[in-house]
Order: C-alpha cells, then sequence, then structure tokens
C-alpha cells in the first residue's frame, strides 16, 4: 500500500457547531478527518494548512498548497477541500505539473452533522488512490470518481456528477 | 468508472437488532447496504446471494458465488461478506480462475449499530475497484487494503491487517 | 396521563443544514419534532406557530402564543422555544396568568446534528408535565427543571443552570 | 429538584455489542447510563447492582435491590432495569412497602444500537420523578407513564402500553 499523505485544508468536512452562538466554523484541528482516518485508514500522516471555507481560498493560499505537495516526500496526496472551488483547486495543481498523484474529496454536510457521507468520500479517494497507478489530478466525490477535468459539482442537485 | 457488480452473502455487515427477542439475526434484503450505496456510490448493481453469518458458509454456497460470478457480464465485483471466513471465500474464488476483479468486504459491526465502519469499507472497496487495472481477488477491511493472500483478520485483534 | 398540547414555535431545536448554501435554517415543518415524539411520547398532539429563532421572535408573536393557549382545551403544554429568549416568553406566559401547566423546552444543539440532546429535553419536560399538579410557567433544559423564574440560560457557559 | 438515585440493575439498556465474538453482551459499568446522565440529566448518583438480562434477575436479586433501596438516604430513585421482568419486580418492590417515589425504566433497544430510546425513557422518567410528589411505585417507558399496575410490556407489539 502506498502511503499517504492527507492534506487538510479546511472546507464543510471540517465544519462544527458552536452552540454558544449557533453558527458552524470550520475547525482547524482536523478532528474530524483524524476520527474516521485513525480508524478506517491506515499508513497515511495529516497535515492542516489553509483552514478555509474554500469560497474564501485565494491564489496565495493554492500557491502554498502547491508548495506543500512539490516539496513533501509523498508521491501519494488527498487533499480535502471545501466543495464550492475544488474544481478550481484541482486545475491550478493540475497546471503545476507535480507528477504526483492526488485526489481531492470532501464533503456537502459536515462530518459532525452526518459521518456517514465525509467517510464515504474520504474512503473512496483513499481506496482509489491506493490503486492508482498513474500521476495526476482526481476529484472522488458521492461515489463519482475520475480525472479532475471529468468530474464536478453541479450546484442545483448539490452534488458532485460525471461532466 | 467500472459498472461494479455488489454481491450480499450477509455476514455481521447486514446484522439487525430485533427487539421482539433481544438478538441479532442477518438481515437478507440488504437494506443496509442500499442505504449506503444509493446514497455514496454511483454506476452499480445489488444482488443478494447466500445470506448468512459467514461461519455459516458452506462449499456449496461458495460454488454459488463462483457460479454467479462466472455467469455475470460485470468484470468488477464488491463481494458483502461475513468477515471470520471471508480469506477461505477469496482463496475459493482465486482458485476458480475466474479473469475479473474482485474485492471482498464487510463490517466487523453491524451497519445498524455503527453505520459508519460499514460505510468506510464499503467505500474504500468501492474506490480501489475502480482504479483496478489487474484482475485478482482483494480484500479491503479497516484501511487495509491489497490482495487476498496479503491481508487476514486478526482474530485476538478483532481487525484486518497485512500478513 | 394528561393529554398535552406541543406548541412548536421554531428555534435552534428545528435547525437543519442545507448543503446547497452551505447553512442553517429554521424548519418549520416540525418534522424533528415529530420524530421523537412519534416514537418516544403518547398521547400529544403538534401545532406549528411562529416558527423561528427566538432572537427575532417579537411582541405579536408572543401576543400570538399566549392567544392560542387561551384558547386551546388543552390545560398542559410544552413548548419547543429557542434558548436565547426563552426565559422572556416564560415570563411574557406567567403574566398572562393562564391557570395552565405550562413547560418550556428546546436545544442548543439542533435535532439534527445531535439527537440526543433534544430529545433528553423534549422527554424529560414531557415527565415533569405528565405528574405536575401544579398551574405555572417551568423551564426544562439539560437535566434543570423548575419554576421558571428559577432556571435560566447561562451564556458563558452555553446551558441551563437554577438561578 | 429532587436528589434521585439512579440503580442501574442491566437490562438491554446496556448491552454492547463485542465484535469479537459477534454477540451483545450486559456491560456492567454503566458507561451507557453515565454518558446520557452526565450530559443530560442533574442531581443525580448512580450505583450498579444485580448487572443481568432481567431474563436472568432472581428472587435474590430483588432482595438485594430492595434492601438498598431500603438504606439508602435518598427517597426519589429511578431504576434501570430489562423490560422483560419490569412489571415483576415493580410489583416485588411495590409489596415492599418502602414508602419512596420510584419509576422504573429502560430500553427495547440498547443504547449502543440507538441512543435516541434509551435516552428517551431514562429522561422521562427523571421528568417525572422530578414532579413527583407521592410514594409509589412507576413505570416509564416509551412515553407511557403510570403506576405500575397500570403499565406493561405488550411483548408482540414489543412496546410498553397502558394496561
Amino acid at each position: 500500500m502506498h502511503n499517504i499523505l492527507i492534506i487538510n485544508t479546511g472546507g464543510t468536512f471540517n465544519k462544527n457547531y458552536d452552540p454558544l452562538n449557533g453558527t458552524l466554523f470550520v475547525d482547524t484541528t482536523s478532528k474530524s478527518l483524524e476520527n474516521i482516518a485513525s480508524k478506517w485508514l491506515c499508513e497515511f500522516e495529516i497535515i492542516n494548512i489553509i483552514g478555509k471555507d474554500s469560497l474564501d481560498i485565494t491564489t496565495h493560499d493554492r500557491m502554498e498548497l502547491l508548495a506543500t505537495i512539490s516539496h513533501t516526500h509523498h508521491e501519494h496526496i488527498i487533499i480535502v477541500h471545501g466543495t464550492d472551488t475544488m474544481s478550481l483547486t484541482a486545475e491550478y495543481l493540475f497546471d503545476g505539473e507535480l507528477e504526483k498523484s492526488i485526489v481531492l474529496t470532501g464533503a456537502m454536510v459536515p462530518y459532525s452533522i452526518d459521518p456517514v457521507e465525509a467517510t464515504a468520500n474520504l474512503c473512496s479517494a483513499y481506496g482509489y488512490l491506493n490503486a492508482l497507478k498513474e500521476e495526476g489530478v482526481y476529484i472522488a466525490m458521492n461515489g463519482v470518481i475520475g480525472n479532475h477535468d471529468k468530474v464536478g459539482k453541479n450546484k442545483k442537485l448539490g452534488k458532485f456528477i460525471h461532466l
């Protein structure tokens, strides 16, 4: 099996409910991700960067993500990312010509609200990456998995589809 | 993506609690499996055969499973199976020289008790199978994924490990 | 047992997550409440009025609530209400001199995020009201139950305490 | 509010799944009960005695329960008990003429499988006991609450009803 680096950038996947003010916030500690990964994945490392809703991710943030991937010795990478700009980030990374195998995933509903969806997406990304031989940038969401330019979010349906 | 056939043979994955007599039983309707698959997988079919705890699976049951796989047009197959004899069934299928890509999975705890584990295992099997190029018989459990003779249940730990 | 009227006014108890825009909204259909009540209560009716976060409840809304209670033949009433102004509404109803037994309850975390807290609060209010002999206005939250002027929300702790 | 003693005697409420042998067992540590009580009740103590499925409770066990209630200074008591012989134990305690307020409760489905039912029953018993003025032995199950001789388990329906 590959030794996988999971880069947690925030997004809905990591949102928690704050009962003190009644709102959802992006938890930057990756507690949700570790809950899943420690039990249902093996041979991985997690790092947290950016920690934002994907609508707030800037070009500067994407540069940081690209640099992180360039500098790590890992060749197999999962990125947990907000859904709204997942395709944009995927394309940015593709243009970076990284010669690594990268799968982006996330969740439409926070792990803290529905642990099943976040788990399903992360584990299908993980399974896919473990059998993957080719370099490239892929997306795995809601059972739809493929090259980043063949999978995208349909905002009306609220789910990812084959393009 | 591959069009996947999911063959549900029963096992802990499908156990439900019966409050009338206080025991767990194998639900042969695949309701648990459909709950996950309808939301978190795509391009699949489900069939139910055998419907047993894996300790009760006989050679005759394994012949039925082998025949089912031989006769289907599907080349990519997930088998949901009890954990105690998963490796035995995998070996039996391997000896059948099927020239298909087969991943066995299941759960240590019923979906009805912990939906997260069953989802994690099924989705990692699904992700793996979608990127898989080689024929063979594989096992995906608890984040440990690989050739069927390299992955097995450690009964003391109550989980699957690399052999 | 008493025949109880449950008046659902909204609040955090009824908030659902909308994956299309990533926000929580007050579901005015009382689906959450019916999920609990249909299974764990008996001899009750539910009506939905107001349907607001309690910070948005106006004097006009409280007049509507008071009128609803005055006009019903029920003498035992549970009010599901947002937590921020629960005490204010309780005092308003107390001043209305209704000669009925009224228990206000709600949740700090939406039923859709944590079904256990909402269930605990509703069921303790329900149990309390069933044994109650006196008229009055009471609050039942987080295991703290008593006369409305003896129980209140501590906003720093994010829970209700004895005053 | 009353200072309540919760006597945990076992039963389905406390059953956990053991993945090593695939069976349910009565957890005698009251972890499930403490999970609920620490968050959703206040002013209570818990003790564990007997620790059995209620079909296995003997007259000797009931004598121990009666003695425990006689000797405690608490006057308000919740008993968590298996459902099959809950009425039998209630009658035994009633015959003991204890001059205390006692509510028996439990669950049809283990807390570990469905935390909502166990929470609903415990919290309705707790609410009821807090408003109760009379001595006596009561049962609170599935929203049906009343004197122990007016509430009983219907084994065909798998729930408690008014007798």
